[in-house]
């Protein structure tokens, strides 16, 4: 087992990395408050994990809420339902959630508990490669409007963050790819010599090889715990974790959500980032291909929806939360390896990269 | 005008307490964030002084959302017209809220603020004695649910508070009374000089004489102010501000949001502590009657209804807040002047205190 630490003063907390953790009950209840506690998980994931997660958590007075598996129900129509599960419980101020799925359920949950009775303790066990890498770290919590993305949430620091790599295996394709955007991305932003691994062990990643998912996901989650300590609420490089993400946003909310993967979308959009950069001259467009190639190989998708064209893309992208005033900042490359942000880039090539990326 | 300060470090705040501040911009536009400043106010209040706040801010580019007025309108709905106002005038992460109105309008409004995009300024105009006194000061912020009152929150500071004396010309006399119940909270937990004040003062403060009035919301946003910088987070004595208001909050639920107003019921409420405190023996009789009486002359109601009956009581008290695991604990008085937070009271004295309430 690893064990990394997210740096944050009185807010610190660990994340532990490796197999069978769902049996040790002792890196869940070290870290709860109270005597209640709460699990929220989905119709997916609940009826895999949440009874051996239960069992662990015999000394407490636990209940459990029950989400529908998908984007497309992280709303605050679904937020309420946990407030009414842990009202109908009798849940105090003194009560812990814990969230046991994906992304959604992450970040639902924490949001949950960062408005429950204006602020609970909840702990993380990600059971999807994309919560383990990134979602699930950072106190990043929120849901979605309908006319944008993660519109309405909080930074809410979860109390841990366990990792059971064995849960990958009940995990399916098309997620375990989206997982793998994201850890793309860290090579990207941050670590070149991360890249060149992920070019070398890409097959091994995708036949699920137990050791390189492990490494992958903690030289991940050590990239974002360090990102994260520097700047906690997003002021300056956290918006590095971006990349992708503003093109990416677009994508999701055009087409619905829940019909791209949040990693999928994330996948085109950092090839468009990669592309627009390349356009600037500031990349070469080797890179850009050494890019495409690996997502390809993570069988991602590297072109946007033909029903969103370049003015759609445009009114998408305007009502992102990167956007500052009216100047919209995109998080860009000088090399892989080297990302940065930037208001600063020509309009007219930008229009040609949402021109040719679908 | 008089100023207060709210000494919470580096989120530090003014209270601005006075005539005619409404038409003196500068108090509000030296504390806006970025240049898109979205009004929130109700039906009542947006017709007497939107446009004469909006014409203050004309450097800014502004929008306004104007929601239902009443107490059954404080829910995650509402809350979302907010989130649906902001984006759709796309406003971004560096913009600026102002609640204008009372209690409700500011409650929700801090909450939107809190959680639009993870946390935006947001300043308070209270237009209710209520609010000047109570909810504008001290960040709390949040929404009811079905099964709670202010169950959905967060604390957040406001940037400033701005409180024109004369918007109080057009409060009508019920919700005059119902700021009234909140002053005479901070005598009862606080001051005694200040109650005795009250009692002095009271015929006055019904007349809506302005130096009375100016004078009981300073003394109250004083005491408010001091207890919040010693315990922003309710961790300790911040809790002595819910005196009366785990009955109150018993009361407004269990007759439905809107039919009782939050001061009425927090009048009762704070009755029926003083009662139970005067049957464990800790204050003497008079003082009951001394509250009853002060109570009465600002003509709030000081019977509980006829309806919720011991056990309903009982029930709905146990889901407020305030409980820390099943036990109940309630602010209760040593004498007029001196409240504290105790679970060691006699639940046969509370039966008897319950069942003579209404």
């Amino acid at each position: 087992m690893k064990k990394l630490t997210v740096n944050l003063g009185t807010r610190s907390y660990p994340i532990h990395i490796g197999q069978q953790l769902l049996d040790n009950g002792e890196l869940l209840t070290r870290h709860i408050r109270g005597r209640q506690v709460m699990l929220v998980s989905n119709d997916t994931v609940a009826p895999l994990y949440l009874q051996r997660v239960r069992q662990q958590l015999e000394e407490f007075n636990t209940a459990a809420v029950i989400l529908p598996d998908g984007e497309q129900y992280k709303n605050l129509d679904t937020l309420n339902t946990i407030f009414t599960a842990l009202l109908e419980h009798r849940f105090n101020r003194d009560c812990t959630l814990i969230a046991l799925g994906g992304g959604v359920v992450g970040d639902i949950t924490g949001f949950a508990a960062a408005c429950y009775q204006r602020g609970v303790a909840f702990l993380q066990i990600p059971t999807t490669l994309l919560a383990q890498v990134d979602s699930s770290v950072g106190g990043k919590t929120g849901v979605n409007h309908p006319l944008g993305k993660n519109m309405i949430g909080a930074f809410h620091q979860p109390g841990c963050v366990v990792i059971d790599t064995d849960t990958l295996d009940t995990l399916d394709d098309r997620q375990l790819s989206a997982g793998l955007a994201e850890v793309v991305k860290y090579g990207l932003i941050r670590d070149a010599e991360f890249f060149n691994w992920l070019e070398i062990n890409i097959a091994a990643l995708m036949a699920r090889d137990k050791q390189a998912l492990e490494y992958a996901i903690e030289r991940s989650c050590s990239i974002k715990a360090e990102i994260v300590a520097a700047d906690e609420r997003e002021s300056g490089q956290r918006a590095l974790l971006n990349l992708g993400h503003t093109f990416g946003h677009a994508i999701e909310t055009g087409t619905g959500y829940g019909n791209w993967l949040h990693g999928e979308a994330v996948a085109t959009g950092m090839l468009m980032a990669a592309d627009l950069s390349a356009r600037h001259g500031w990349i070469s467009t080797e890179m850009v291909q050494r890019t495409e190639q690996l997502l390809r190989q993570a069988r991602l998708p590297i072109k946007a929806p033909q029903e969103i064209d370049e003015t759609r893309f445009m009114a998408l992208m305007a009502v992102d939360k990167k956007a500052v005033d009216s100047g919209l900042r995109l998080v860009l490359l000088k090399a892989i390896g080297d990302a940065f942000v930037s208001g600063d880039f020509s309009a007219d090539l930008l229009g040609e990269t949402l021109r040719s990326a679908a």
